[in-house]
């Protein structure tokens, strides 16, 4: 089998950008009707696309000037989309701090047995006060403590998903329903975790679901390592990518892991125009930032840069933009910046072209954009991408119209689906009992 | 509107009765097999009824003359189910002792969403140390401890099912997306939980999902009165299910909710045969006790009593039957045999056809079970039925075809479904802001 780019793309609510839903198709009432994301899935096997993807807080945040962007459970959602779109996979986000393994990993294999193996699932260890507080009066836990628990609760998972195999089965006698040594219990006890087992869930078509990762912290990066089977990261340039793919396979590989059973598909945000000059004015708006000053403004800004004499056209220098790792938020988003800075040059004026989001972000026509996409993939530096349209649906449905096709002539990419499970798509090792 | 029969019917596994897979079609890979589930729902479509019910332990007991009874997450399937067959709602039972609030009020309001408002929970509070095993160290809480937890979860799920109601929107200016004033925190602390909310989840088309209650306990009748809205339960004679319904019903009052919005649907195990002698063989067979003599040593060995000397012809006494209040099962099935003692003079003999597997048993011809079906019904006593089928497909099938028709004839259930939502359907009012 020739290798072959995989693609997820990324159809939470209004699409990735804060701002961009002043430009879009459809009303506010789309981020919480089922009927629209059928829609986004039905759009997204059109392009043939290996995943769908939900990103995830288990929180409101009721800022007036924002928008809810985690609403319908994304699992439960990706039940009903999988009963109702064939071939297609789901990447549901979830969260190892505020699951216990027994529940999640049975919620799981239900969905990747229903569905006939198509579920990627994404722990996430929760890093927001706002989330914490719904589970309780406990503060967040740390960081550390935190990606301790997750890797222990995919242990446990793991453990729960093999419990049950029918496949072990004996000869069963007349009088009896089943070889009831076909389950064994899991008698986990560890750090963070005591669980018996067995799951009353047998081993699903996959082994067990796909499991994503997303964290580029250190802690995120050994979670990767341990766990990780489809990694989502921001990689903003090769080197940055290399280096970061390297990373992730050589720890995987002293924890004796076998790395080829590791795929890369950092987030990218793909801006269309029929010209690189109309893809540049279309990012100015979708960012809300309204012009090329209003990003370097918003740029200063964010970066805690001091306005005044600033030169926009001076190189960066990248050691000013290494993220505090203590801080609360995702540490791994914001390295994709300094990463990039680290291996190129780069001036402000650059810089604000090159991501969006914390993604690489890819302004021009469909060729271009196509380009830059199998550039990368081409000599190995990512095995695909996970597509963060501004808007959806319409940049989702400018991409599969026009970018898919030249992907689909280069001979990149599928023409159409044919492998059963997402593992399989993925080309993914089956899981050992 | 003439009041209607409600009926719903449980699936899970093999149906019913333990010993009746013995004598069902199918094999004993059906019971984690989504089609075989999609077409037991299809069934019950075609029988109209008004919804499909999953009983869950979160446990597998791997005893090798048992069978599994509890696989697939029941809200999974359910979800995916109503994705696939329309109009029939669905009774995902799920434990308040093992989940949090928030995580269950958002996942069961997004099925509610995805199905169309079709969702019924039923709320257990878990009483198998094996279930407390899989969740840590801790052994399972006491029952009170339990049911006061569970209406605390109940009053947490309400706050929270509540906490974003888009029709609250007022005006949204051109620059915002929406009007962040439709979602409130809910603040709550309490004894057993500390939420802050709003629940990202809108309400939804039934307000909230009807919560249906099951013990019969004091702590479940509490429970049941507080926010039961269909109450499950096991109810063998008119005077014990009068009695019954007045306590659940008073109870509801005193704590100054409206009776009105309480449904009674006692579990109720059908046997039909071409005769009445038919049907008591069929009983004997699908209950393993494989003749009149084997129902009697069961129920001998079943309740303790020394067999010898012992006459089956006697008349028993209904003290001798009340259960322990302090015994680790769940309570409330063991009241069902006393209840009936209590208010008619039954022998052995007689009293082993008139229950199985704790719940009301009718055996006889399809015009024998209508009629003892309406009975109850006609005055008031029960608002209608859960059939548990003691095989699954077959003994589904057979009502469908044969009992059914009989009671759309008397003019008591639906011959075609009208109402949206389940909501409507069992004529509950829609909850409050």
């Amino acid at each position: 089998m020739p290798r072959k780019l995989n693609l997820n793309v990324g159809i939470n609510t209004t699409g990735y950008l804060p701002a961009a839903w002043k430009y879009r198709s459809g009303n506010r009432h789309d981020i919480y009707d089922p009927g629209y994301y059928k829609r986004l899935t039905e759009l997204a096997h059109r392009g043939l696309f290996d995943a769908v993807f939900f990103s995830d807080h288990p929180a409101l945040m009721t800022d007036p000037n924002s928008r809810p962007f985690h609403t319908i459970d994304p699992l439960i959602l990706c039940t009903a989309l999988a009963a109702q779109v064939p071939d297609i996979g789901f990447v549901a986000t979830m969260s190892s701090t505020y699951n216990s393994p027994y529940n999640l990993a049975r919620r799981t294999q239900s969905t990747d047995i229903v569905s006939g193996g198509r579920l990627i699932i994404n722990i996430v260890s929760s890093f927001n006060p706002n989330v914490a507080a719904n589970f309780g009066s406990a503060p967040l836990p740390s960081r550390s403590e935190r990606y301790a628990k997750a890797s222990e609760f995919l242990d446990v998972a793991k453990k729960l998903w093999a419990s049950w195999d029918p496949s072990r089965e004996g000869p069963v006698p007349n009088e009896q329903f089943w070889d009831a040594a076909s389950a064994h219990a899991i008698d986990h006890v560890g750090d963070h975790f005591t669980v018996k087992g067995p799951l009353n869930v047998p081993r699903g078509p996959q082994g067990h679901p796909v499991v994503a990762q997303a964290g580029a912290s250190e802690g995120g990066i050994e979670l990767a390592a341990r766990h990780g089977e489809i990694i989502y990261c921001n990689i903003l340039s090769r080197p940055a990518g290399q280096a970061f793919g390297k990373k992730v396979r050589d720890r995987a590989a002293r924890l004796g892991r076998d790395p080829k059973g590791i795929r890369i598909v950092p987030g990218v945000v793909v801006i269309l125009g029929e010209t690189k000059k109309e893809a540049l004015r279309k990012h100015e708006l979708f960012s809300g930032a309204g012009s090329e000053d209003g990003l370097i403004a918003r740029f200063i800004k964010e970066n805690g840069i001091d306005p005044d004499g600033f030169n926009p056209d001076a190189v960066l220098d990248a050691e000013r933009f290494i993220p505090d790792p203590n801080r609360l938020q995702a540490v791994g988003m914001g390295l994709g910046l300094s990463d990039l800075l680290t291996h190129e040059k780069l001036t402000t004026r650059q810089v604000v072209r090159r991501s969006e989001g914390h993604h690489r972000l890819l302004l021009g026509t469909a060729e271009e954009v196509a380009d830059a996409l199998i550039d990368l993939w081409d000599d190995g530096t990512v095995d695909g991408y996970t597509l963060q349209p501004p808007r959806a649906p319409d940049d989702i449905e400018e991409f599969v119209d026009k970018v898919v096709p030249i992907l689909q002539d280069r001979g990149v990419y599928r023409s159409r689906y044919e492998e059963r499970t997402v593992r399989e798509r993925y080309g993914l090792p089956f899981p050992a009992h």
